[in-house]
């Protein structure tokens, strides 16, 4: 079985969620029980075992999780990796059993890899950070949720922000509450707090004041997918901040492992961007959540049978990205060519490109 | 006393809610009970005849009412209005009956003018569009809510989308939910759905992709208060709409009556903006809201403790507003001295200035 701490019922409740099999885990998925960029690959990695394990068919159980959610690239490799490794197995011969263990070693180093990753991008933002920004004493501002709670790891861009504030160079951590789940404000403070940040919540609206007042000193996000060409899919709103960003000339980051970047993907307008329930809008999520999700439980806020427009995520072209941070080391400006050498190098390289 | 259709209530329930004293109307004020730019300077007007006809003390009924919001202009303006007329007719010396008929004669007249006003605002709106934009058929996203809950006529911002729906060129209304308070979600998409407008709700976040995708022809905002330099205050999250505005190209159109631009303000630096309880940020509002309000009744979402950044508006400059549309007509571009000509303009003037 796998055991997952129920995102949606924070900061209320601190809630195990066990799924004994994949039909579980994608529901975990789709409910956004389980989230979060580099999370999900586990998650996928974790569900492919388990099925493997449990003797379900691997193959269906890969198709199903690798589609639960259409934008997360990472979902997808972290279960190829494990279907990859069980097939792998499974044609040698040796039997049900040891092709089980390959697929749960494989999760297994998807997971640690995951962690590890996690570690470098925060080592590479910081140093990124005080190249563009010699001193410290940074405010930064973060949209959605990126920390431990994505990650086998720190996360991606918290990771970075949790650097900065270890080595105590953060001055303030700006918190989008992150509408319409609110995942900055249940999740993200959250984790800032536990972290003993200097944090401030806003709503996303108040973005604008902040940078308007010179008090946003760098953007960090992270990823959802990179395309080849560096567009960045990340959570809804992300656009809106690197054009505010790109008119105050302030450093707009993406913070992401390299297995994000989609070399099949050639731009940004290939990216399938999810489109989710309105009720997501038209109802405001009362938490603790019902762990049956999706059907709108929420208390409604809007008139009946209003429609609403509810993308998951926004794109924002590489042009307005002042760098990506990969556990590879930092691409910027950001291209096609420094992406897919960053993507290329050896995971031993820890250098930096030129910036 | 003073009836008032409760906007906290809605759209769930149209609750009336009557204010005998001043001190009643304070709290509906800061509450956001009535709320509105134009509402606001209607309701301040009636609440010093309030006093005046029920025997309060004329000059402190003002004085409190004036400062019961810090940044909509409008409201000092009708508080003052009604304040001048009381004692105009108080030094005549023909008896406190006549002062007071004196003052509900002048609130009167206030509302009266409002509803003037918001018809031309919605006319001049209409033709700006019309040579903005050739053709009609128009996407317009709106932010806040700027209908006939706000004004004793039609509205600002909303009274031009009303006009463009009317003459059959509206394609559709794309309606910003409104963090903190939702008024987007709320009141907006109410109003829009009882006019059969065509319209969608969003996040304030989604707007940014939908302005990326090419669906948003134009935006129209109201405003709270205008400096002598054009620097707009308006509800938070409108400058960000400006900002994307501007990078894609579409125009950004400030809907507003000429009593709105304070002449006493030089800029935008000193408007002074309200910043209002963090709990709008850190719980959820669930409607139908406790009529107490302000102490933070709704359900949390983010950690125990959490600060919040709550200022609830912001300040668009001059250079990011392609036109400011008043009764008095069409202020594009957007300068002091064609700012001023308009406002000095005589009520009776009905021209455009040269677009």
């Amino acid at each position: 079985m796998i055991v997952l701490l129920d995102q949606r019922r924070l900061p209320a409740e601190e809630v195990e969620l066990v799924c004994t099999d994949v039909p579980a885990l994608v529901d975990a998925i789709h409910t956004l029980a389980v989230r979060g960029a580099p999370l999900l690959g586990v998650a996928g990695a974790y569900g492919v075992a388990l099925a493997a394990v449990r003797g379900f068919d691997v193959e269906e159980a890969a198709e199903l999780l690798a589609h639960a959610r259409p934008t997360a690239v990472n979902l997808a490799y972290g279960v190829g990796r494990v279907r990859d490794a069980y097939r792998a197995a499974a044609r040698k011969g040796t039997g049900d059993g040891r092709a089980a263990a390959a697929a749960l070693a494989e999760a297994r180093a998807v997971h640690r890899e995951d962690a590890e990753a996690s570690a470098r991008m925060a080592e590479h933002g910081v140093a990124l950070l005080e190249e563009l920004m010699p001193g410290g004493g940074y405010q930064i501002l973060t949209h959605c949720n990126t920390g431990a709670l994505v990650s086998g790891g720190q996360g991606t861009a918290f990771a970075v922000a949790g650097a900065v504030h270890a080595a105590g160079r953060l001055r303030r951590l700006w918190v989008d509450e992150t509408r319409p789940l609110l995942q900055g404000a249940r999740l993200t403070a959250y984790e800032a707090a536990r972290a003993g940040m200097a944090y401030t919540l806003l709503t996303d609206n108040a973005a604008g004041s902040l940078f308007a007042a010179g008090e946003v000193d760098a953007v960090l996000v992270g990823a959802d997918r990179i395309a080849a060409d560096g567009s960045v899919a990340n959570k809804v709103g992300s656009y809106p901040l690197a054009v505010l960003a790109r008119y105050h000339h302030v450093p707009f980051v993406v913070v992401a492992p390299s297995t994000t970047v989609d070399p099949g993907t050639e731009g940004g307008a290939e990216i399938d961007v999810e489109q989710r329930p309105g009720h997501e809008v038209t109802e405001i999520p009362v938490p603790p959540q019902s762990t049956g999700g999706g059907t709108g439980t929420g208390v409604p806020v809007a008139p009946l049978g209003a429609q609403a427009y509810n993308p998951a995520f926004d794109i924002t072209p590489p042009e307005l990205v002042t760098a990506i941070v990969t556990e590879n080391g930092v691409v910027s400006p950001v291209t096609k060519a420094g992406l897919a050498e960053l993507c290329d190098r050896s995971r031993s390289g820890n250098g930096m490109m030129s910036i």
